[in-house]
C-alpha cells in the first residue's frame, strides 16, 4: 500500500486547478515531461486499487472496468495534445503484470496470421438505418450475422439453434440486463430474487442492482437461497471465476434459469453435447476474442422472452451496431471457414486447433509455475471427451482460480506485493485466499507472470 | 380502424401451432405464398398500431421500434430459410407510408455520392481490447473519435469543447440513461423527478421508468413541476418533436439541466452560438444520418458526472463499439473536410450545404401539400441568422409538428386512414390533434407522403 500511495499522488492532485485551457496545457506540458513516468507506474498500479467496498447490501459499488484521468476538466486538451492511444491495461508497466480484466488480447497473434481474411470494408452508405429485418422479432439483428451464428453453433455442436430466437447484443452483459428485464414479474410488490452459485461472476450481483430497479434484485449464493418465492438463477458453465462445468443448483419450482455460455468452447472445456436451455448466452468477446466489438448473443426459446429482450434493448440502445454485427458475422464466418474448409488456411490455423493449444500450453506453463512457488494450488478438472475435437481433457480455463496456500489470508494484497494485479475472491461472493487471474493476456505478458510466480517464496 | 384489423388477423394467428422445423416449414412456405401480400401491408400497418397504453403512471409501456415476427418459434429456421435483408420500415408497402420513426435514411444518398471517401477498413486483429485510451476517464473512448468530434464542433460553432470531458455511448439513448444514473443522488429515499417541457420527446419517460429504478422517476410536463426538491430537466433544442429552439423552464434552485443538442445542427436550424452548457448531448444518428452506427457522445464539465457516467456504460454494455466508433470518426472527418478542402469534392457537396438545401426543399414541399389541403397546419419558426452558414432562416426541423384543423381530434388516426403512419401528440404529453411526421426518409417515400397529404380534404 506505501508502495501504491506514493505514486498516487501526483496524479490525483496537480491538476485540479486547470481552470483555462492554455494554463492548463503550459502545465501539462511541464508536469508530463516531469511525472511521465511516476504517471505510467501510478495508472498501472491504481487498476488493481480502484475495486471500493463491495456490494454488502449497501449500495456500494465496485469501481471495476476503471481508470482515473490526469487533469481535471482537461481531458479534451488533453486528448488533443496526446492523440496517441494507449490501448491495453495488461501490457507491463515497469513491472507491474495486469490480469485482472478478461482481457482477451492473446488472440490478437491468431487474427494477425490470417491476414486479410477477416478484412471488413464498410462503405459510408451502408447501415444508416435503424432497421435490419423487420420480419424478425430481434429487427436490428443483420441476418449475415445470424447465420453465421447458426453454422458456427452447428460446427462446433455445442448448442442447438433450433427453434430459437436469436437476440443481438451488445456484449452479452446487456443481453444479461435485457433477460433481467424480460423474466421478472413486471407487476410484482417485490423485486425478483436473482442468485448464482458461489464463486460467480464478479459483475452479476453490480449489474442486477446498480439501478435499484423494483423488478430484481441480487439475492447471493445460489446454495444458501431458500425462499419459497420465484427467482432467477445464473448458470455460468463453465463458470467463470473457476472454470467448472455447472448445473442449477436450486432446482425449485418457480425457477427461472439463465446459462451463461461465454466460455462453453472447446479450446476452454471439453464440448459434452450441445447446450438445449431456454435461454442461453454466448458472446464473440470471449470465443473469438474481439471484445472492442463488443456484440453478444441470446438463444431463446421463447418468443414473448426475445421480444421484451428486444424492447429491453431498443429502450436501452435502440438496437446493436450494424458495423459491429457485420464484423463479427465476418469472423465468425472466418472461424467456421479455418474448419471446414482447412485448404484455405496454412497448417495449424484451424482456430479451436489453435487456440486450444494456446490456452493448453498455458495451462501447463502455469502448473509448473505453481508447483515450483509451493505457495500456491489451482483446481483439478476432471477429464472428458470433447466430440467438436475428439480429444480427452480438462478444463482450459480462461481464467485461473488460484489459490494461496498456508497463512496468506489476502490473495490478491500478497500477489499485487508482488507486482501482480488479480481480482480477489471475495468478489466473486468466496474467500479471500482466492484470486482470479487472466489466462488470455499477450504472450509476453503470460510469460512474465508465470516466470515471476514461480519465483514467488516465503520470505 | 377496420381496415387494420381485417388484415392482422392472418398475421397474429396462424403460425402458433409451428411446434417442429419440419412442419413449420412447410407451413411457412405455403401460408408465404398465400398470405405474402396481406403479411406485407399489414406488417407496415402494424408499425402505427403498436404502440399501447401510454405511461399514465400505471407501468405500461409503448412498444415503440417494436415488430411482429410471422412465426412463432421458428425465427431460427425461417432466417436461414430467407436469409434477404428487408431493412427498412419506410419503404411503400403497397401505399402505407410510415414516417412514425425517425429513421434518416434521407442521408443514404449523400454519403453514396461520396463514394470511397468514407469507406472504413477493419483489419480482424483490431479493436480486440476493452480498453481505447485508459488515460481518459472515459477509458474505452477511441482518441480518433474524440479528434474528429472536437474539429466538428470547432468548425461548426455548435458547442464549446474545451474543458469538456467527451464520453462516448452507444447512442444518446445510452448516454442519456448514463447521465439519470451519474446525476441522480445515489442515497435519496424517493427517486429524483425527471422533466421535460410537453411536447416532448416520447421515450423520455419511457426510459426513464422502465426499470423502475428507485434513482429517478418520470415526472411529466416541466411546465407543470412546482415541487420544491430536486429535479432534472431535459433540454432537446431544437425540440423533438416540434423543431423549436428551447432553454430550461423550471429555472428553480437544485435542478439539474441536460441540454439534448441531437438536432442542434445547420441543416436543422440556424446555429446561433457554440452551446455551453454543463451537459450536452449529441449523436451521429441525426447528424449525418449514421442511425445504425449507434454512436452518440456527450461534453460534460464535471469530472465526477463524466465518471459515473462512464461507470455506467461499464455496467450497462462495457464500453461502446469501436469500429462504430472508427467508422463515425471517419464519416465526421469527411463532414469536416467536405467544408474544409471543398476543392477535394464537387460542387454542392460540402455536407451541411446539401443537407440544408435538402431539408429546405423538404419543408417548402411540405407547406405547399398542407397550404393545398387546407385540413392541416404547421408551426412557424422565427427566422434568425445561422453563424456557420451566413444565412438567415427557420427551423427546418427534422419532425414536423402537424396539426390537424377542425374537428379532428385524432390525427394520428385520422392519418393511418389514409395510409401514412405517423405518432400521435399523447405520446408527446401533448393533444391528440398533433402528430409528429419524421421529415428524413428516402426521397420517394417523402415525395408520395407530400402528395398524398396534399390531396387529403373532407369527405
Amino acid at each position: 500500500m506505501i508502495f501504491h500511495q506514493q505514486f498516487r499522488q501526483p496524479k490525483e492532485q496537480p491538476f485540479t486547478v486547470c481552470e483555462r485551457e492554455l494554463v492548463c496545457e503550459l502545465k501539462m506540458e511541464l508536469r508530463t515531461m516531469i511525472l511521465g513516468h511516476f504517471l505510467v507506474i501510478s495508472l498501472a498500479l491504481n487498476v488493481g486499487f480502484l475495486y471500493r467496498d463491495y456490494w454488502k447490501g449497501n449500495h456500494h459499488y465496485q469501481e471495476f472496468f476503471s481508470f482515473k484521468n490526469e487533469c481535471q476538466n482537461a481531458s479534451v486538451t488533453l486528448l488533443e495534445a496526446s492523440p496517441q492511444p494507449f490501448s491495453s491495461s495488461s501490457k507491463g508497466f515497469d513491472g507491474i503484470i495486469d490480469l485482472d480484466h478478461g482481457d482477451p488480447t492473446m488472440y490478437e497473434r491468431y487474427w494477425q496470421q490470417m491476414g486479410d481474411k477477416t478484412k471488413v470494408v464498410i462503405n459510408g452508405w451502408q447501415f444508416i438505418s435503424y432497421f435490419s429485418d423487420v420480419r424478425k422479432v430481434c429487427w436490428f439483428l443483420e441476418p449475415e450475422l445470424a447465420n453465421s451464428i447458426i453454422r458456427l453453433h452447428k460446427l462446433v455442436g455445442n448448442a442447438i439453434t433450433e427453434e430459437r430466437y436469436i437476440v443481438v447484443g451488445t456484449g452479452s452483459t446487456q443481453l444479461f440486463q435485457a433477460l433481467l428485464y424480460a423474466v421478472s414479474p413486471p407487476n410484482s410488490s417485490e423485486p425478483i430474487s436473482v442468485v448464482s452459485a458461489a464463486p460467480f461472476y464478479s459483475s452479476y450481483p453490480l449489474i442486477t442492482d446498480f439501478l435499484k430497479s423494483g423488478l430484481h434484485k441480487w439475492a447471493g449464493d445460489a446454495y444458501t437461497f431458500n425462499k419459497d418465492e420465484p427467482y432467477i438463477e445464473l448458470v455460468t458453465s463453465p463458470n467463470n471465476p473457476d472454470g467448472f462445468p455447472r448445473q442449477a443448483v436450486v432446482n425449485r419450482n418457480q425457477g427461472i434459469l439463465i446459462h451463461d455460455f461465454a466460455y462453453y468452447w472447446p479450446q476452454y472445456i471439453p464440448i459434452s453435447s450441445p447446450a438445449d436451455h431456454d435461454i442461453m448466452l454466448f458472446t464473440v468477446s470471449k470465443s473469438t476474442g474481439h471484445a472492442g466489438t463488443r456484440i453478444g448473443w441470446a438463444l431463446v426459446k421463447d418468443r414473448e422472452i426475445a421480444k421484451k429482450m428486444t424492447e429491453f434493448i431498443v429502450l436501452s440502445t435502440i438496437g446493436v451496431s450494424k458495423d459491429s454485427q457485420i464484423r463479427a458475422a465476418k469472423i465468425l464466418q472466418v472461424v467456421s471457414d479455418s474448419h471446414q474448409y482447412k485448404g484455405n488456411f496454412k497448417e495449424g490455423q484451424a482456430f479451436f486447433e489453435h487456440s486450444y493449444n494456446n490456452m493448453a500450453r498455458r495451462w501447463k506453463q502455469l502448473r509448473d509455475a505453481v508447483n515450483m512457488s509451493k505457495l500456491f494450488s489451482l483446481p483439478d478438472f476432471p477429464s472428458s471427451l470433447c466430440t467438436f475435437s475428439g480429444r480427452t481433457f480438462g478444463s482450459l480455463a480462461a481464467f485461473a482460480w488460484l489459490k494461496c496456500e498456508g497463512e496468506i489470508d489476502d490473495c490478491e494484497s500478497f500477489l499485487r506485493g508482488h507486482k501482480i494485479l488479480t481480482r480477489g475472491g471475495k468478489h466473486f461472493g468466496s474467500s479471500g485466499k482466492y484470486v482470479r487471474i487472466s489466462m488470455l493476456p499477450r504472450d509476453e505478458i503470460f510469460d512474465q507472470f508465470t516466470e515471476r510466480l514461480s519465483t514467488i517464496n516465503f520470505s
